[in-house]
């Protein structure tokens, strides 16, 4: 494969590729997020290169969602073990889908040789607030946008079982919930490792506990028959479930009001002094997300 | 390795690290430059983690230098085959000997397990004048800041004659070079990939030609000798040697007279109409640069 051949190609899937001049709306406040991917680690065997493409890119997206942002720019950085032009194509394809749904321009990037394939996307952003994860306080509400544990349980079906229109598949990020969410909440992340994890890196910056309402958790009535089907924990799946690329966010009990009717939320705890994360028995609960380095 | 424990070490390595948030100066205009280094393909086995941590920034630095802007900011993202924390350490260390020289902040970025070390490093600079790469025009000079050749014959030595604080090992970027030549050159480029192919990349977009004087390229005397004793063509390897990090631009013959006694630099060559590369008996010059897919 020729570099130049695949520039070519990628120039005119996406014209602003090679401009590295970024741009910012007076008074907002530039905000930038990286994430990798590695195929094997990230991507289980049925992942195409097109929804390999399609999912980082929401992880991404994902991150500066929870900072309260609108993306704007992404820079893609490729490493790649053959000169397959097909494969490029097809993760680029991926990518364009989800850069075209939310209007974020890719503005360039990187493609090297390398052992494993692997994806690194920096997101530039804008946003008015910056929310932090550090912000929660005794007495704020949990909340989670959307519902919880699909991903988990879809990771769990048999190969032939697998629906590849899934979130586990085709996540999306939750950037207009976002914006919205940005003027009122106390802190906020977006699930990538699983709900209990992502809720204690929140705990931990902010110096608090939490106690979670385990029956408030929203679980879709279809991945609860489900996970019955299959004979699983529907509760600890959507406790642990990762990339579920929801907004868990905590709120003051005044501020919720203002953000009724407006996105579709679930309060699902509160925070509290201790530095434990209790269940509404007060029984401590186990993280089981996925740790990088275990 | 716990993640934790090395976030700990990397905020009092770096103590923005984490802060999402990117400022530029009033007036200025944001860049961004991605670049990915892997380990066994863009560093041999006699770099040590340290120095590929020095010379991954050195080289993201330098592509920042060659649009003509100031480096402010360095988001990582690093691939990692084990979680063994002392490597990741020397990494970051030698990262954080070029970022305080350079005064660039660390803010954030990503660590993931991967099959192969990589490091993807996204810089975000600003500048006041934006240099392209397509701006060359026909009787325009050809200059190169520095000396050339000393890296490519630094990988022609023997294990046990290689000097680890040569430009091979501890490159610097022209970031002050850079931003004074903003201000007159016509394009501009970094030289990572060799003089002839880096030139080519000026012409192509430009759609011009070049003539180059071999006889006036920057090789310093030692280089010279040193070639001899190696019994190799200097000026061959002077065209070809990659990862100089010196910057090669173009400039009207009026231009260059502001730049004189302000930056080391040499005229090396001229625009021509035609679409090649020609020396100074008009015989063609091959490009022997490095493809990252050959």
């Amino acid at each position: 494969m020729k570099e130049e051949e695949l520039v070519s190609y990628l120039k005119s899937l996406f014209p602003k590729i090679g401009n590295d001049v970024v741009d910012f709306t007076v008074n907002n406040i530039p905000i930038v997020s990286t994430d990798s991917f590695v195929m094997g680690v990230h991507f289980g065997k049925y992942f195409t290169p097109y929804l390999m493409g399609y999912k980082s890119v929401v992880g991404a997206l994902s991150d500066i969602a929870a900072s309260g942002g609108k993306p704007k720019y992404l820079i893609v950085a490729l490493g790649l073990p053959t000169g397959d032009i097909k494969l490029v194509k097809e993760i680029y394809k991926g990518m364009n889908k989800v850069c075209s749904s939310y209007e974020v321009e890719v503005i360039g990037g990187d493609m090297v040789k390398s052992t494993s394939l692997f994806l690194t996307l920096t997101v530039i952003g804008e946003t008015k607030v910056v929310v932090s994860r550090s912000g929660a306080k005794i007495g704020d509400l949990i909340c989670v946008t959307g519902d919880l544990g699909s991903v988990g349980l879809e990771l769990l079906k048999s190969s032939d079982k697998l629906n590849f229109t899934s979130k586990l598949f085709q996540p999306f990020p939750r950037i207009s919930e976002g914006i919205i969410l940005a003027n009122y909440v106390s802190s906020m992340i977006d699930i990538s490792d699983g709900f209990l994890k992502d809720l204690c890196q929140i705990l931990t910056t902010s110096s608090v506990g939490a106690k979670v309402y385990t029956k408030n958790l929203p679980i879709k009535k279809e991945t609860k028959e489900m996970a019955e089907t299959m004979n699983v924990d529907v509760t600890k799946i959507a406790l642990n479930s990762g990339e579920e690329y929801e907004l868990l966010f905590t709120i003051g009990k005044k501020e919720i009001n203002f953000i009724k009717g407006k996105i579709n939320f679930t309060k699902v705890g509160e925070i509290i002094s201790s530095s434990q994360v209790v269940d509404e028995n007060n029984l401590p609960l186990k993280v089981e997300g996925y740790d990088h380095f275990a």
